[in-house]
């Protein structure tokens, strides 16, 4: 039978990470490509007790049907966290809660997205991301990413050239793939920017508290007095990503219809997980928990920079981020970052090519994305030294 | 500040029965408004124990981030239990996991309905399912529902008529709103008829298992020989709503599509609760839990009925289903269900009247829909009296 899928779903191609991730089910391989946290950072033992005192006197509520916008304990204690602690939401927003910080940006795309409406990326950025505004059919325009976030002139000229510019939407702090973090000066302005032209900025933030070195910026939403930024945030990195719990505060307004579109999406959220969220939250020191975290990840970032330091030998450059979960490399720019992860990848090393993340999937790219949250310490050591050889090899030919 | 939302979400209204629920959360109300199962019939003892031996042995996989095509031990054996004993399920289809029956409708609609294509609906229909087809912009066409299933004459003409009718959407078994059964006969012709026109089928099957009397009718994917049916069954009415579990079971190319769209919408389903329930089918007899939750339903539907014949009096007339969840009732032609169940609400008892699961919402009708399956004993019979009363008070006006 021939099946008569529509455009949309037809043009959409699934992601290369995803098809990388599955080569690296293979033990003997390591792997730089993921973007998973480290299993040592979930708070399994408190996360145990809640759920067996849940299932023992609260178990009826947990398992029934619960309302769209989420579990209100735990949009409360979410909301008051942002607010009180980051500047984050005031009395004319709202938040909801969402399946993972990926229906956040699938629920704003579907709130605003008209099929060939433009909405305006990072380039590089987010492949989840530009994947799904390309399932809204939209057109994807990428603005250069400089060490300190978008090209604010690239930027500008380009809202005055398209038609019909939606979104902008921006992970600026510790960014995916680069690890960079957008400038207070640059947050301003694109602020401004998108209030000169009306365009609505969503605000992808799933790493900001995972800072090892530096100081903390503001997020956009912080500066926001008109009610233009849609917040998007994430427990994946700071409790779990298996439990897909994210969440999105916007102005009411734009909450209304983002929870019209989840009502049809997926009706409510795991309600057993928000509120088990919820009483970890009130229960525990989050702020502690993620102390723990970014000690376990600023020790792997730093193990990362020194292998780098020791088996790259000028052949590739690296940014060292102050935060998140990637580092990005860098090799001549007439080189292919495709055709090191070809051949590291037969040596039994798998970082992620650059080009996977550009908003044209066709270009290539002289970058490569690592991951230093998950591997294990010896893992990073040993895959760098395989690196350097690929490096070697790549580079003689 | 002015949003300029999509039109698709512009026009997207929140579901009436959830407005309904909202004023049923007054707990001296008698709510049949509800489709949630009673909360004895979740097996919470029982994952209980089996959430206490993951969290002990399993946590870092089970919170760690998993594939889109869902966890697939929850995969096999949902597969294998219906292959075997429904014989749904051939070895060209395929089976991803989603975030309850209702993820499988939304994607499903996403990889087959460009705007302005036709999927045409039983009439009255689940409004969740309405809701998520009109979320893409599709034309909706309803077919008149009769006691054995749609009208197949009417269904044929308007696919004579209809240009670019991609879809065909059915609750075959205990259908919601109206608990009625589409006849063999009719599944066999609706195959027929699909495949004359080449449109394919959704058959939305959550309530099956839950039949309290009457003869098993088999299902339409169990007839479908050419790969058109595309089957969504749930976990939310025999192990539980609130763990968003469902499942679609399709030939693998439109499954690989389904994959495509959840990656790109919500990354995968609650990892947690998909490993659970998967040792929940396998350690547990999932059929002796099912017998179980029949005796209960069973029992409040023939409370609902005897309770009907002592207060309706002839002024509503009402079906027996023999399974699911919902008793449907219906008043002389000339009256409207909408203003009985106004006037029952300031009584203390809501139902949902039938205008709320019409494709044309716009419409009225004579219909209401009792859900027997979450209140009490006591709360259907003193809702019944309470209903018997607004009925004596309306059918005098």
């Amino acid at each position: 039978m021939t099946y008569n899928f529509s455009r949309r779903i037809n043009e959409l191609k699934p992601s290369a990470i995803r098809e990388i991730l599955k080569v690296t089910q293979d033990p003997t391989v390591i792997s730089f490509a993921a973007g998973n946290p480290s299993v040592e950072t979930f708070p399994a033992k408190e996360m145990a007790e809640i759920a067996a005192d849940m299932f023992a006197n609260r178990a009826g509520d947990a398992l029934q049907y619960g309302v769209t916008e989420g579990y209100n304990p735990l949009r409360d204690v979410t909301a008051k966290r942002l607010r009180e602690k980051y500047n984050v939401g005031t009395d004319n927003d709202d938040l909801i809660i969402v399946t993972g910080g990926q229906q956040g940006m699938d629920l704003t795309a579907k709130a605003f997205l008209n099929e060939d409406d433009v909405i305006i990326c990072e380039n590089p950025s987010f492949i989840g991301s530009l994947n799904c505004f390309r399932s809204y059919k939209a057109k994807l325009v990428g603005i250069p990413l400089e060490f300190d976030g978008m090209d604010m002139n690239v930027l500008e000229e380009t809202l005055k050239q398209e038609k019909n510019v939606k979104l902008i939407y921006v992970i600026p702090t510790f960014q995916n793939p680069t690890g960079r973090v957008m400038s207070l000066e640059k947050r301003r302005q694109l602020l401004e920017i998108a209030k000169k032209y009306d365009v609505m900025i969503i605000e992808d933030n799933p790493y900001f508290e995972l800072r090892y070195s530096g100081e903390y910026v503001p997020t956009i939403k912080s500066m926001d007095t008109e009610g233009r930024v849609i917040y998007v945030g994430s427990y994946s990195k700071i409790l779990s990503p298996g439990i897909r719990l994210g969440f999105v505060c916007a102005p009411k307004e734009v909450i209304s219809k983002l929870t019209v579109g989840k009502q049809v999406s997926d009706v409510h959220t795991n309600l057993f997980f928000q509120m088990l969220a919820a009483e970890f939250l009130t229960k525990y020191d989050l702020d502690a928990h993620i102390e723990k975290i970014r000690d376990i990840y600023r020790a792997k970032r730093d193990a990362m920079v020194k292998a780098m330091d020791a088996n790259f030998g000028g052949m590739m450059t690296y940014e060292i981020p102050d935060g998140g979960l990637f580092m990005w490399g860098k090799l001549d720019d007439s080189l292919d970052g495709a055709e090191l992860c070809k051949l590291s990848g037969k040596m039994g090393v798998v970082p992620v090519p650059g080009s996977s993340f550009l908003v044209n999937d066709k270009e290539t790219s002289p970058c490569v994305r690592f991951n230093f949250s998950l591997p294990t310490f010896e893992q990073i050591d040993r895959g760098m030294e395989l690196m350097g050889q690929a490096l070697k090899e790549y580079t003689a030919k």
